[in-house]
């Protein structure tokens, strides 16, 4: 395995990086069951996280990744200062190089942010989100998620459901899922339809399509009410009835043993209803603890003695 | 003792845990005259805070009472993104709690949420102020501060000035020192007096009761005058004239030897002047470094090994 | 060497202090190529930010700076809660010093604040920048970045360009440049020149005269747009054809050899273009770096330990 330096997407990963990320992810986890939940691995790093969009939730689960592994964490606060003063990503980006940071966190509304940075510094760039292209921790975590699940990757069916058009989630888990031999399927408003769907992506017009197909998990996609800009949909209400996972519904995915998996936060009563929170087969919070333990896996594999 | 969880009021402590708490609270304190300020009790554990109201003193001191332990602090930043996104407390909650972190420290405007959200997970939740409940951390450090002045803490008259109604503060203070034995007198306008004053408690109607009562310690409350939505007293001067310590009330304070108290940030020129501040009885930064050492000792009270 | 509490201001250090800084910045820069950049130095110490002023390039150095001393990092988050609260500066270092806080890193719009701190505190204070007055660490590492690049400091020929009138970076690099034997000459519109320029600085008029005065070192200061209130020079536009670094400035810079310093963030378009930015004599990234070095032997020289 080739050393890398940044996580920019699933696109450019080796098969052995992936299953290099998701193996080590494993003994990280079962560190959550101790006592002391930290070791040494990274003391005297440092990660700064840059987050252009505000993420408690992303930047939290970072933050907390890094401390558990002795990492130092600085917030590069960027909304407070100096984006006010007019400085741009390029002149960022040097002054971090200059500090000698180990690693740079970012999350940008633009897509390419995160790459344009990579080629700017030594530190390891790892991508959280950019604009409509990319979140690959997002993906590497529902992988490692249904593979636990599971026991087993291959073959498993997994549909997904909403805006797949603005969402990296989508384009990120569902190349990853794809590449690891699973087949998957996209339900969402024609509105929200990406034009350019995989091929081996099976296209859905309904919820009737949808259990024609057997999916074993249902990933159900954020609203991501704060982006929209037009509307796509008539309204909340419309959307949870002709979208969403109603009680009828989530009847029929339990009958059925179907998991449920959302990349959070959830928008109750849009995307889902309050009832689907506490379903059994529902995956949602072992997605946000796997998410500490795939960014440690994460960083772990991307730590600077590895270019060496 | 049995094992505890959570610290989310003084009503549910036992007399043990009370005082468990204030005994532990000296040697954290002693610490901080040394030059390495640390012991690495907590070590591998995560503090999360997680304020919906600010407050930067509450949060700095909590933040610096866990450094101290070696414990690994992280800022759930709750104003700006999740709450924008319109994300439930519940929701909060079951992330933090698939987070694993050992320790939620939460301060919200509305009573009762520390309690909903220990309900929701095993981490170890400290109230740091909800609504007009309840504030035991403060009520802990109030009493610590007592004790370390007097020697004891049996008899000693307390009087409470100002906003007793809005007050978790006066709740929970008022509560615990009469626990511990101590004679509580409530001075307030008739506007910020609650209903249910406790029958143990003697309401004063002006400073000539004050003075006959016969108070060791005088505790003036904080105008909350940012939670004021309605005018409860005219004026702020009106206010510092009628309740606030004015420099002929505190030269007959001075003469009679009394302690003064407030949980701080002052309103100068309200509840106190200037020459408050630098009277040689004002218990007010001891107030400050005891919280640190108090919180350390609820910290350290209730940390995940004692629950097994 | 007498033990020192604070860092203030260029004036009141001695030469022997200003060489223990730059001395000891050099072992601490050579930790930055090391994997491990820590050292346990100030273990258990803590470091508290107060920023009145945001600025996250000069907060995250502190930090950054802190951290690879192992000191615990607490910012005291001003903006959000305590100011809002109407609470005094005096007020909040009583509280700060009740914390026991080890250092206190201080930026406020206003001059002698960082000093009105260190007279009520026995933390050291660190003036990280206080209106027009000082900056004294910025001058450090400036110092600092001259001595690395031309190995030693006397003679060397230093032009300040730009709004020297409302620096306090210029104030405080100047005063130290000149303390250590190099010339300086200030190159300024009218209007933003000082009244009380002292006799040992060259004004220089025009570029005309910069070049004939045969500097070596060409330090633009940032136009602090942010500050501006009345408008001190025609247009932005107008700035950079008068005062800035073009293009044909550049070339003549390029041509004699000539170093260019920036204190950051820069302005493209207004105190230098574009290729300034990767002008192979440019120090500005060196100037950040050496930010981090020189605040760790700040922090080191002040460590509490000394004044025993």
């Amino acid at each position: 395995m080739t050393p890398r330096k940044d996580l920019l997407d699933i696109a450019s990963l080796t098969d052995a990086e992936i299953h290099f990320v998701l193996d080590n992810a494993v003994p990280f986890k079962d560190l959550f069951k101790r006592s002391v939940k930290k070791v040494p691995t990274l003391r005297g790093q440092t990660v700064l996280t840059l987050f252009y969009e505000a993420s408690t939730r992303t930047r939290s689960s970072f933050e907390v990744a890094a401390s558990r592994l002795s990492a130092d964490v600085t917030h590069f606060d960027i909304e407070t200062s100096s984006v006010t003063k007019g400085e741009s990503v390029v002149d960022t980006v040097e002054t971090l190089e200059a500090m000698k940071v180990d690693y740079i966190v970012v999350r940008h509304k633009q897509a390419g942010i995160p790459e344009l940075i990579a080629r700017n510094t030594h530190a390891s760039v790892i991508n959280a989100g950019d604009g409509f292209h990319a979140h690959p921790t997002q993906a590497l975590l529902d992988a490692f998620t249904i593979k636990e699940t599971f026991g087993t990757m291959e073959e498993h069916r997994v549909v997904i459901v909403g805006d797949i058009k603005h969402s990296r989630v989508a384009r990120s888990t569902s190349l990853l899922l794809r590449r690891l031999g699973m087949k998957v399927a996209y339900l969402a408003p024609g509105s929200l339809m990406p034009r350019d769907v995989p091929k081996d992506v099976t296209l859905l017009k309904n919820w009737d399509e949808l259990w024609a197909w057997k999916p074993e998990v249902t990933y159900l996609l954020r609203v991501q009410m704060e982006r929209q800009r037009e509307p796509f949909f008539p309204s909340v209400g419309e959307y949870h009835k002709i979208y969403g996972m109603t009680d009828e519904r989530l009847a029929r995915v339990r009958d059925q043993g179907l998991y449920v998996m959302h990349p959070g936060p959830v928008n109750r009563g849009v995307e889902l209803n309050d009832n689907v929170m506490t379903y059994e087969r529902s995956l949602i919070n072992q997605q946000v603890e796997n998410g500490i333990a795939v960014r440690m896996s994460v960083l772990y594999w991307l730590r600077p003695g590895s270019l060496k």
